[in-house]
């Protein structure tokens, strides 16, 4: 039995709440949130309880784990803070607003020794997991193009957007990680065509809303990446992987499995209406695999250095939007 | 807030423990089974404690409702017992193995007027729901052949078969419903052709394992339920309605939305391997549609009657199947 | 090189003639219709030309096959003459109005000793022999449940379906043949249900629009057949084959591979309008085969014998249609 | 009536032999090649004569039009010849192997005023061309992000690939021409990122056999286009076009519709083994597009500008290759 405290009581926290309250190796004890009376109504709801403060987080006589969910300003600082404390802990992506300081707080929590792991939930897709098992078993022979597809069916709020570190950042990262994750390569370089077409406010702070990405990975291997931040069909999820002897694909899902027969068309149910519904049960098996690897003694299948990666990726890709040309990946 | 009682800890019992105990509106007070260990055990997973007794379950001060998920040939001493306590009642079909019994049952219910509900629980699989939709706002225009598929996976146990009361009332009958249901009409004759190719010995007692049952409806309008016990293939379940101005169909579903292409062929995700994975969510829609109905004092969505109607079917189909004749169908 | 004469100038005769034309190896001699400007045109749209009677028809020194495509009832006089003639033969279906005289006249071809073929073109379309193969190569284990589908998008005027014999005996006739080409066995019984739904009228002379045949096969296998004469959804023909290891089916057509998603629906595109758009292929198909007999010398593919059984099994359904029992099929 | 003159008679000048006999519109009068005994024996096969020379091509008292279908280096030539000689022409792509020999040819063509296409045969897909109705018809909103794919099934002999000008103008300049003509504008810049994977000879010569391009519109919209040498599981083309409120696709082809189900997975058909089986449909149609536009006096629907413009876009494709830049491309 894992005893856990939650950072964050906002959307995402909620969903990871559910899922520590249902997870049967899993104890919730405490919930924090800078707004207490968010956390004591999400305690409330699965019977844990709220934090008075971030000692009784950081604790650990009564806490074994912590899971970040927090803001992505305070992720660092709760890494270390985990670290220092001796727990174990898991966290939702970025590691931080920057690189170096991602570097940093990896550094720090290496050498603490605690189990740590990035909520790069995407992996515990089943299809895109069962994807990869195919190229991992040679299903494909030699990895040749990748191709993924990240688009989500509705703006997020300028004023996120704003904010959030730019579409190849905020959106794309965790498509980077995916490509890295089943080519079982490091990308060298990359290049970047976007532009603002959902918004030309977008345009104003530097940022696109629609893009595409080419990765070239140290086998010659190349990695196309589509990041669309506004649809008007739903929200289109699916990866691709070519190889020297065939292809295998995660495709799209539909909302349902009804048709419709007409004299001038058939007509399927459409794709779901938010990327919520179509990623919600990777937490819960994200969740499980980090508690799995806690309760064997394990080493948890993500890293933070997977983050750092992933960050550093998208740290070349947002400078070869602005250069216009490939630009060559450092990684730390 | 309903209090709960549950009866019968078996595989379905224990589905719809799991179920009770994490619905927000419901508290699973009690669970009872013959086997005593096997009730306590199951109750000690969900926080609930199991009954001495079934004087601990059909008694009003603790208990709103029964679920009746016990063995087939108890069903209707159940569902009398709750009658009489004035406890609502959702219990899993038969209402009883013969019709005779099942008509006595169900007046008895009726007459007690407590809410009473049939767990015909494919009504609430969520893509024949979009199908009837379809079909009630006149998507198909007037129906005039429906096709319904259920065909399981592998054979049951010989020993369960034998006494299973025959495909056409244990595996077929659901499938009835779903054909009155969706057409909004009750059949008024069948005919039925089938064959023991699983197994023999399943001739041996009468029965069959691969059958095709035809019903007329009163407008005219034709259903072809084909049933199957063994596959090889998965589990797979669909359903098909033509109308005069189209066609609309539910789907088989597969594992999983991963493809392979190759040089020799373009491979998918197989069907389900069990009937379970494809209709585990119908169970706890059911439940839910049941508690509302209490919550909100309306009519359960599915009656006692309908099961008394599906079974009336069953009879007939099962005397069209020795007759080799058309068989008019008698209600209650 | 193989000379032809067409008997027939119709529609389908059309179609022929374009098939003989294009054909490397088919030299089209000439032309006959009972209207003689009819085969006039149809001959001079090939460069062949019109014959002045039948005597130009069916001899041997000009002519080395006949193709008939004339209307029904002259099936079996010109099956004589080319068999007294000497000539090859291929004939549409059926070989006479009813089962005693067609029995006479396939006893006469067969004694007469020249090459004849019954124009079962469905046999020729590539989906349904690819099926086939995987049946008959034992892909699907031994062969359990046949399903075919056979609807045509709009109804035929009500003058041609007084005349046709009925649903069972015209339509359902090529899925008769069918079920038996790919099971390899040829069905024992047969019950049928059926409705005149889209036309009152059809009602009137006994027939029926929308049926459900099913056969028992000598293995107790089930086969079964449905028949619409109206979908309003274009044209849907599909065969399913369920054996003890697997399923196989030979898939709907679509008019195209275009697909539009919506925030609502994802529309493709709609089923073939008419049943010729997705038969076509295999009239040139059923030709070839016909010729490469002739030219290797060995027996054509389809005897006129197959066509004697299924409009033996066609009888037995039209009066199973009435009795409401299953009746036993009897053979010549 | 149009009398064609087919200069060419190699694998695809026989593809527009056959069709050219085959269109009803079209008289044949005579077939030139370089190879006399080749030509002779294509002529032969379809009721046409060889020329003796290419006097008897370009005479435009025999002649109407010609179809240029001989090696790549002497298009321009024959192009000029067609054109002095006062013939219709159309010309399978390049125009000629490098732009400024290009533009002059077209300029020369232009000026001499008779009616000219290019043989950009994909524009005719039936697929293809049904897609770009939708776009055009506003059912994607406005154009947002095109992708195509272009992957060929095995590698040409690499004594072709290193004369073929590059996989960017010999396969994915068809491409660069779908994009502009579904989007209706002209691409601004390119840039491109390549590998040679499936033989290393090909990055000998400078060249690529797995590359992704990406494409700017002048409105903001991105074009990416993946194209591929050999796959392993046949041929694979498709488009996809993204806009402001939805997505069209005209997908992959299959070989046929057959599925089969099994325990372990659903086995469809593979991708057409060619290019040709794929795209054959295409010729047929823009030859019948060509002679419909000569029949009734308007204008051929590709220009021979159309072939400049993608060349020029296939140009600086190649430079941005080499570069690993964004370059802009320059117009005619």
């Amino acid at each position: 039995m894992q005893r856990f405290a939650l950072l964050g009581a906002g959307f995402i926290g909620s969903v990871h709440a559910r899922n520590l309250a249902a997870h049967p190796d899993v104890d919730l004890v405490v919930v924090y949130d800078i707004d207490d009376a968010r956390a004591q109504d999400l305690a409330r709801r699965h019977g844990s309880r709220a934090a008075g403060g971030l000692g009784e987080v950081f604790d650990a006589d009564r806490v074994d784990a912590v899971f970040i969910a927090s803001s992505t300003d305070t992720h660092a600082q709760h890494l270390r803070a985990a670290a220092d404390a001796g727990l174990a802990v898991i966290c939702e992506k970025p590691l931080a607003p920057d690189l170096a300081a991602a570097r940093d707080v990896v550094a720090h929590v290496r050498r603490s020794g605690v189990p740590a792991m990035l909520d790069f939930n995407r992996r515990f897709d089943r299809d895109h997991a069962a994807l990869r098992r195919v190229v991992a078993e040679g299903g494909v022979g030699e990895v040749e193009l990748l191709q993924l597809t990240s688009r989500g069916p509705s703006l997020p709020p300028i004023e996120y957007l704003e904010v959030s570190g730019g579409q190849l950042r905020d959106q794309t990262v965790h498509f980077f990680d995916l490509a890295r994750w089943i080519s079982g390569q490091d990308p060298v370089s990359v290049s970047v065509t976007g532009s603002a077409l959902a918004d030309p406010r977008i345009a104003r702070f530097g940022d696109v809303d629609t893009s595409v990405a080419v990765l070239t990975l140290p086998s010659g291997a190349l990695v196309q990446i589509d990041s669309v931040r506004r649809t008007g069909y739903g929200y289109d999820e699916r990866i691709e992987v070519m190889g020297s002897t065939g292809l295998v694909e995660s495709r799209r899902h539909h909302r349902g499995n009804v048709v419709h027969y007409g004299a001038t068309g058939v007509v399927a149910d459409a794709l779901p209406p938010g990327w919520f519904e179509r990623v919600e049960p990777t937490y819960a098996a994200t969740l499980a695999a980090f508690v799995d690897a806690l309760e064997r003694g394990t080493a948890p299948p993500v890293t933070l250095e997977d983050g750092l990666v992933a960050q550093a990726v998208a740290d070349a890709a947002t400078r070869a939007l602005v250069s216009g040309r490939t630009e060559t990946i450092a990684y730390p």
